[in-house]
């Protein structure tokens, strides 16, 4: 029997339903009627022509941090927010950007070639066809370097890869290593192989990722045809983000710079992303052993790891400049409570043309500012205060949000209630994450937005995909790592986020390449912006609620649930390495390794592996479970018929700083959060219960141990903070 | 924490000793020395260099069914067993077998191709550029036709892929498919196709399954170059295999025929192999949806189902004849129980050179009959006769062993004891099946073998295999499906049967292709030939203690676990289906697949499915209890010890015929084993208790009580033998 299915069958059974709800949390039942009329008020007034028309001037022309292009943009932005009552401004940081001045790669032996680099133009989108304007394809904050070596092909370039290229006896120590882009975020795949030794690393897009294997290519179909690259950064940013030249504070003018050769976020070894046309030369002159089954791409050839006998020159040099980032900020003025800021942000600057990353959810957010800007005009002000911001410099590691974070650090953290990000956005399925304590607003408010396709709400189309993959039909809302504009306010400041866009159904390969135009993206992404439409309505109603609860609506069950699920997970990951870890010394005392090995094929004996120790999480549990009783109290106590709301919202917007420690992550002391981290070797990927895990991972116990302790403390505080809430009358 | 790796921890630490016995199954405690002397006699005198030079001239030239050398090879045979001291001759059928005049494939719009239908003679192996002499690939059985359409793609054409098609909207009425090999016996595709009402089957060796992907192709490595094809026959062997006009009897000179436009067992559409290099024009022309992405093979295309815009033509005709199948029947008169039959074989006729398949195998059978006949001409004869095989006309379809044991079938039920089959040879790891009474037997001589590489017993690295792959380190014998010659005399004729090879570390694409030489042998399976030596002393062992026991070495408990633990497989597919159906139509009341689909993509809403029953497998659950009661006893006493072993062992080479029922499976009463069967639509794969098991897959309620029922008489009727042996004195 299969206990998948069975298990289907029962959750699917109790799964919850799915309707549009009478009552709103954080507003009293007397205030639910003009807040929905107000919602709906709001959603007649999007207009899907709007984001078309946005869309197409914004990405007419390549935009990335200091173009003229992007300048005029924000200008553009400017002149609309004040057209629709903001007090709106450009906020400018001068941050280091490097341009690439040279960019050499060629194969010098067993034969001679030498990569092209160069995206072509296709029929039919004249955007692809604007010469040098493209921004050559780089990844921003690789270092310079001249290196010249043996090729290694590590597949995706991640820990396990290199676990898998000691078990085949394969060193990268003084080669240079060609990765596929995909398996983690790309910044890892260079930091990873300088650990390792290696002198220089390329970075290539599989056709299997996102090529002909995945999908007709473009122009005929959505994916990356053979000359495609994908930009992007491969700054350090899971040690910090922002600036690489002034760590944990704002860039302004006259702030004290490192000298760039110092700064710890830039690569310590060139690297170069390339199209597989260019790939093909390189892997197909690669001999030694067969790469495992799970490393093999789409390309035609039998995939080899090396090293060599393909030997390959890298050479890279960068024009190291200081560049204006301009962030436009955008206030409208809450009549009642001026002082607490709902912030809102999607980023404006992308790699090239950008239709889809950023500007689909950029118009989106600038449609939802329009509206709530007439109806404020209308009339209908919000409560609280809104600021709507459009970033720059998210491209090379979300430079423009982090800088304006740190320079108003004190400030946000004392007026900030939540930051909602959206960045980019496409067909199909809601995707939310974020802060926990603000799941059961998000999913209320998807019970109330309908789906564009399907005539039933987003939550319920959202429900139906997760029953379908095995679920229970009631998605969880994921925690956030990095990756975009997001991370300053959570990881740093310890401002509630939210996380929030569309996708699933608009697949492609354009991202980060020439191919990301209008053109393309109303051919496969979004083509009547109605997902647009309904992210506005989805975000706006966000906005709309956190501006005017009578109570902010944060709650806390979801969280705790949550954190016990992640709790779970730390107690699973160290009895399965532990079991791993005493198969595998079993196996050795067997010789199961030596016995099952083919002797015509390298063959290393894997030594005996250190025992995984048995930690004590006792005070993580106690105080988890001295959590759940307050939470429990919470949930049964009426706030909304508090007297004392003010200092009950004081309280309820500033909870989620309390998750953060001064000192933050070990060796990384930029990420404050206790709960959610961008993994130190994922980059994106999310780390919950960050401290704990990662030295779990690393085997390292002593530092195991004093995380334990921070976050018990952490916890504790939490629960104190909460229960400060509880004896409010 | 993963459950699989503490049981893997558990079993590892109770998994069983291996080491020499010093005891035999069937041998007095008295008898084991001598028996023991006489195996290291045996395995002394074996010659790698003797397999070696037999098979380079036996590879010489390609001899498939009716070619002038095979019969080459026959008579050298012949020759042979008679200078070992053998009774040898030839027995001759005459049996259908078409050869190819008309191979025709095109692309007929929407571009033109002519398939090439050809593999290139490759450097460095002159025995590919034997021009005329090497068979033009095709699929045997394959009917004439003429036919032209428009293709789709299928996948492996095996039912899921048709359940696929369904939900996809997708037909293939009076279209031509195109297949992938692999994923099932190569008949069940145009036998699937026909149903579905296909009016031509095209299938190709995709190089993700055997070619560039797999590894290096030939000559560079072993896999399958761009022009490589696998020849093979699509007889609907689940139905019968051996001659298509001589149903159930031997295809004797005067045998009555079937007309061959009546053969049953032809296919009902024309079917032709074709090379990557011939399908690459014709896939990479089809349109529709993008196939699913376990579909898509390794040809740099984004592959898609159609049907068309490809177009083709494909027009096959062949002439029909009678050839004479030359089987070589070698004995040994046994000295004590000459009516006591055990039986040896190996396949001679190869689809071209065929070095690896059969003659890796067929070479090992001869060294080894030739070293039981100079140790019996030493005065070791055996106590019961030997009877060596070397079957022709396997590769259309058992013809040469099914004819043999059709013509023969009274005498060899009466007198076998069983039927131990080889059929090529590679590099690794001992693989062994059968009927599982003479598991334990076979065990405890793999216990007895030296690995060549490894110098410990080829058991021992079998099982550290076992346990690297997480199972307990206590490999089991598979159960027979069909695929070799085995399947006539343990599926139709109740002998139990053993099939025997070494592999896993010899993986190539020369399977059925005109690369399968002896030089590619020697390059990439087993250069020195001393795995054949181990297959030697293994079958040789086996051979000699099934000759020479006291008490045949049949044992019940090994029988008894598998059989039970084929039960509850049954039980388990039949829960689990029934949870599959509940939760589709659970989707379907929640609209879960239409919410969930892509509307901009082909959807085709599914329909509910019909409630999978309750059916009573008590009778079976009752049958087997009381068998386990006598098989315990059993267990308990000393058969070796008994004064009636004539009785003994005439029960115990009488037991497997008891599980097979007289009038056959449904729709197939050439096959009567009631525990094992090949499937009727996997074909080589097995499938346990097949009467109920097929008619639960079928969803056929009626039919599966029916076979309930059998089943049950069937496992009483064996209760009943193993108690009257319980009774011997």
């Amino acid at each position: 029997m299969k206990i998948k299915i069975f298990i289907g069958m029962m959750l699917i059974l109790k799964s919850c339903l799915i309707f549009s709800q009478s009552s709103i949390i954080g507003f009293g039942a007397n205030k639910v009627t003009q807040q929905k009329n107000l919602e709906a008020e709001f959603d007649r007034m999007l207009l899907a022509d709007n984001l078309d028309g946005w869309m197409k001037l914004m990405s007419a022309e390549p935009h990335y941090l200091g173009t003229a292009y992007g300048r005029k943009n924000v200008e553009w932005m400017v002149k609309q927010f004040k057209s629709w009552g903001y007090d709106a401004k450009i906020e400018t940081y001068q941050v280091l950007f490097p341009y690439p001045i040279v960019r050499l790669l060629e194969l010098v032996a067993p034969e001679k070639y030498k990569a092209k680099l160069t995206a072509v133009p296709v029929a039919g989108d004249t955007y692809t066809d604007q010469g040098d304007a493209l921004l050559p394809s780089y990844n921003a904050f690789s270092s310079d370097g001249d290196v010249t070596s043996e090729l290694v092909f590590v597949n995706y370039g991640i820990p396990e890869d290199y676990d898998e290229l000691e078990k085949l006896g394969v060193d990268v120590k003084g080669k240079i290593v060609i990765v596929k882009y995909y398996g983690s975020w790309r910044g890892i795949k260079p930091k990873l192989a300088a650990e390792k030794g290696a002198i220089g690393c390329i970075i290539y897009s599989d056709p299997k990722d996102d090529g002909f294997y995945a999908g007709d290519v473009y122009p005929k179909g959505a994916f990356k045809n053979a000359t495609g690259v994908q930009r992007g950064s491969v700054m350090d940013m899971p040690l910090y983000p922002g600036d690489v030249l002034t760590p944990g504070y704002g860039a302004t003018k006259n702030a004290k710079r490192l000298d760039w050769k110092d700064a710890p976020t830039i690569t310590k070894i060139p690297v170069l992303p390339i199209s597989y046309e260019d790939a093909l030369p390189l892997l197909a002159n690669l001999e030694g052993q067969v790469a495992p089954p799970s490393w093999r791409g789409a390309l035609p050839i039998t995939y080899h790891i090396g090293p060599g006998p393909a030997r390959v020159h890298l050479k890279l040099t960068f024009d190291w400049q200081l560049k204006n980032a301009h962030n436009v900020i955008a206030k409208l003025k809450g009549k009642d409570f001026p002082d607490q800021w709902i912030i809102r942000g999607n980023h404006h600057d992308a790699w090239v043309h950008g239709a889809a990353d950023p500007l689909s959810g950029m118009v989106a957010l600038l449609e939802e500012a329009r509206v709530v800007g007439m109806l404020a005009k209308a009339g209908n002000e919000p409560k609280r205060t809104l600021i709507y911001c459009a970033w720059d410099a998210e491209e090379p590691g979300l430079i423009g949000s982090t800088e304006w974070v740190e320079d108003h650090l004190d400030e946000l953290q004392q007026k900030t209630v939540a930051y909602i990000n959206t960045d980019g956005n496409g067909r199909g399925f809601l995707g939310a994450g974020g802060s926990h304590s603000l799941e059961s607003m998000v999913k209320e408010v998807a019970i109330d937005v309908i789906d564009p396709q399907k005539g039933v709400s987003v939550a319920e189309r959202l429900g139906a995909l997760d029953l379908l993959n095995g679920g229970d039909g009631n998605p969880g809302f994921y925690a956030l790592g990095s990756g975009s504009d997001y991370t300053p306010f959570i990881q740093h400041a310890g401002i509630a986020a939210i996380n929030i866009g569309f996708g699933g159904e608009n697949l492609g390969g354009e991202y980060h390449t020439i191919y990301d135009t209008y053109k393309h993206f109303k051919r496969f992404k979004d083509p009547d912006m109605s997902y647009g439409i309904a992210l506005a309505k989805t975000v706006g109603r966000i906005v709309l609620r956190l501006a005017n609860a009578e109570v902010l609506p944060f709650e806390f069950e979801a969280w705790y649930m949550t954190v016990q699920g992640y709790l779970s997970e730390i107690n699973d990951l160290l009895n399965t390495m532990r079991a791993e870890v005493e198969l595998h010394n079993a196996f050795i005392d067997k010789k199961v390794f030596f016995l099952t090995a083919d002797p015509k094929k390298p063959f290393k004996q894997p030594s005996k592996k250190a025992i995984i120790p048995y930690v004590d999480f006792s005070p993580l549990h106690n105080a988890l479970a001295s959590l759940k009783v307050t939470v429990d109290a919470l949930g049964e106590k009426s706030l909304v018929s508090l007297i004392s709301k003010d200092v009950l919202n004081d309280k309820l917007m500033h909870a989620e700083e309390v998750l953060t420690f001064a000192s933050g992550l070990p060796r990384r002391s930029w990420y404050r959060h206790q709960i959610y981290a961008p993994g130190f070797y994922t980059g994106y990927g999310v780390k919950t219960l960050p401290g704990v895990r990662e030295a779990i991972e690393q085997e390292n116990w002593e530092e195991c141990r004093s995380q334990v302790t921070i976050l018990t403390t952490t916890l504790q505080n939490f629960d104190a903070h909460l229960q400060s809430i509880l004896v409010l009358n």
